[in-house]
């Protein structure tokens, strides 16, 4: 039935049609096919939680059956499975008007776990959310559930998201958005009578790393692809490429002077809200007084639009200097010169947590790669050989998380199919007799779900 | 290698031979039976970590193999595996000075997890502590695994486990005592520039309900079995049965004069400190103003011995007065009388978290105990059918641990192979050369794992 009802969250979405995506568009000023991508998306998530839930295995079913006759005390009949956490308040994002917002990821992997939902729409999309709202509510009804399932909230200030969380009945917190933001809902949790997890996805400036021979290889091409990454929807992405890391010498430079030829010729485009713009102006301005501006992309010709910016420093002044590592969420980045492997590794490790790590490498390479790679897996949640870190994929094996401040709980994923992780806990059942055990324990497994029974995975 | 660490420790300890069982038992005054008894499960926890470090389904391996053709964007190569979250501290307990200290389960679990250990010793037990610390210390050495693996602390105040606790390079927290001392760890990571997971087993009452049928069948086989699990151990385990909930008549009125008839033959015991003999005095004092005094077992003829007692109270008085469900750490229970099934419903919504609840049932209770079963379910992380709560089996369906103040994280267990997994988190591989990856990641699959490929578990 659960797996169901995501499934007609997304028919509903659907059946909204092109008054969802002129809305969408209308309000965010992101451009008509990322919408159309984005709704794709969404809808493409609530199937696969659908699939996740009828696979069985976030019940992770635990069976050790009796030993009456074990010395010197007999064993009871234990099963153990996962259930709902409770009530779920979701914060939608600014930056995925639909991904990650009303029916988006924080949603799907809360409602496949058996929580209820609440959400707060974010301020800069509300007719957007007004829409899917009233589809998730008409699959509600279609499904035959309670109201009380999902519910809807508007709110622009942060009183009426810190109210609920406070609420005693709020059993978990999904938030994607800023690091102040992040902090307040994580404080407002811990403060309670009985703390709940929130799982706040902050900032992260996603670290790449040049390599030499690939930098020897193909500075120019790699320029190219940072550039695309960089400015894409203005650079709005908690992945975008906030900071290059590289040893400096003739590779490094040709990578800068290409990008140094290229960035200029990159558009200034609108940015979603004019409180983002301004946080973007301000982190711009910050990095100009501690970095050397390297280039900057086209002039803006509108209100609100974000002039892509590149700066470069050495690595010594970025180790003295924590406001180089702030986030600037828009189409900035530093590059870090670095004397040598040994200053790249500093770096990296004076980092703070990230959602991702990128490595560009050639074969030579790969001995300096394996070296750092385990400063790189304490650091980040995803990590990435030549590719660049925008676009995430929703599937099993993504992970969207990564060390504290890139979320609030790296134990965890708000993207792909194990976030349905983040909404459950165990629960034992000693002596059960089979009429009062919950289907996934009974003894003749009805749902044929692959236990661990006695110690052994089902096949 | 991590296996043949943790079952090299369990040699170890096995090699202190009767040294360790006589300090035990001179430092705790708990009886050698019971000491060995610890021994036994303390070595039998780190081999089966040992083994399921082996299996390596704790890796959780998810291949999503690339889509190079996939439209509108191709898909990339995308892995996931678990590792360490780092560093965790430990603090031992005062009730298990081998299953729940040094080389006890948040230990095992840790390091089964991966991660170094610095245990903080619990000052009842400080002999016991050193020699497990040297049988661990030999296991590192035997192993030729680095000094830092393994760490032994001692203080007996707050300072400096809040120390250890704010200490950057600490990634994770395994405690278990006081709801006072967990609450301060737990405040004490959460103040930290990077919060860190605290997972604190702090207090529990561990609800028993007596259904009518069952009263009606055996109330004098009930209160003989109910006696021998509230003065097991004088009371000092975290499962003790501190609370009764029945519905009043002529079963229960069987239940209570068994009881009374029973609990004066129980002899006093000797607690584990005078910290806590102190503590259940004041409790029991707490108690006596607000219950009615049933009976109480034989009086004290030594220091710091604990006199069980049992009370009773209306339910409406229960749910008036929050102090009447506060722990106390001994052989004291309180036995609720209810008007009706309602009545039995009402108090046990107004509980808090609990590590167990506990059924006593016969067929035609069955019925009424599936009504009660969601709000169980949400109150504990273990329930048993007509059994009592005393006594934690180390298998894999066991939880030990539930919805806050039972423990400070409801979504894991401190009991049980599942512990593992509270010392984890995900990582994700992206496009990544079979040359760079992790061994378990690997296209060959050397491990042998039975990986979640592209959607389906691998036989």
């Amino acid at each position: 039935a659960r797996a169901t009802f995501l499934e007609t969250i997304a028919t509903q979405i659907e059946a909204l049609g092109d008054e969802l995506i002129e809305r969408a568009v209308a309000e965010t000023g992101l451009p008509r096919p990322r919408i159309q991508g984005e709704r794709g998306r969404t809808c493409g998530q609530l199937r696969t939680f659908a699939r996740t839930v009828r696979a069985g295995e976030w019940l992770d079913v635990r069976v050790d059956s009796a030993q009456p006759e074990r010395q010197p005390l007999p064993r009871g009949d234990l099963r153990q499975r996962h259930i709902a956490l409770g009530p779920v308040a979701v914060f939608g994002a600014s930056n995925f008007p639909l991904a990650f917002s009303v029916a988006g990821g924080d949603t799907a992997s809360a409602l496949a776990a058996g929580c209820p939902v609440i959400v707060k729409a974010h301020g800069a999309h509300p007719g957007t959310s007004e829409l899917v709202g009233r589809a998730v509510a008409l699959a509600v009804k279609a499904c035959g559930l309670p109201d009380g399932v999902f519910s809807l909230l508007y709110d622009s200030g942060y009183a009426l998201g810190v109210a609920l969380v406070s609420d005693p009945r709020i059993k978990a917190v999904g938030f994607t958005g800023s690091r102040r933001g992040g902090i307040a809902l994580t404080q407002a949790a811990q403060a309670r009578p009985e703390p709940i997890p929130v799982y706040a996805e902050m900032s992260s400036i996603n670290p790449v790393y040049l390599f030499p021979a690939a930098l020897e290889a193909r500075a120019e091409a790699l320029a190219q692809g940072f550039m695309t990454s960089l400015t894409q929807g203005a650079g709005q992405f908690c992945t975008n490429p906030g900071l290059v890391i590289a040893i400096q010498g003739r590779g490094l430079d040709r990578f800068i002077s290409a990008a140094r030829e290229q960035l200029p010729h990159c558009a200034a485009q609108t940015m979603l809200t004019p409180g983002i713009f301004s946080a973007y102006a301000a982190g711009i301005s910050a990095l100009s007084e501690h970095a050397h501006l390297a280039a900057k992309g086209l002039a803006a010709d509108g209100p609100n639009q974000g002039q892509a910016h590149l700066f470069v420093t050495q690595a010594s002044a970025f180790l003295g200097n924590e406001q180089l590592q702030a986030e600037v969420f828009g189409a900035a980045s530093l590059i870090v010169q670095c004397a040598d492997a040994d200053e790249v590794r500093q770096v990296s490790e004076h980092l703070e947590g990230q959602l991702t790590a990128t490595l560009h490498l050639d074969a030579d390479d790969v001995a300096s790669a394996r070296a750092l790679l385990p400063v790189l897996e304490r650091q980040a949640g995803r990590l990435l050989v030549n590719g660049w870190p925008t676009g995430v994929e929703v599937c099993d094996a993504m992970v969207h998380g990564g060390p504290y401040p890139a979320t609030s709980d790296s134990r965890s994923t708000s993207v792909g199919t194990a976030a349905i992780q983040r909404f459950l806990r165990p629960v034992c059942y000693q002596d059960f007799p089979d009429a009062l055990l919950p289907e996934a324990l009974q003894h003749g497994n009805p749902l044929l779900l692959r236990r661990l029974l006695d110690g052994q995975r089902e096949a």
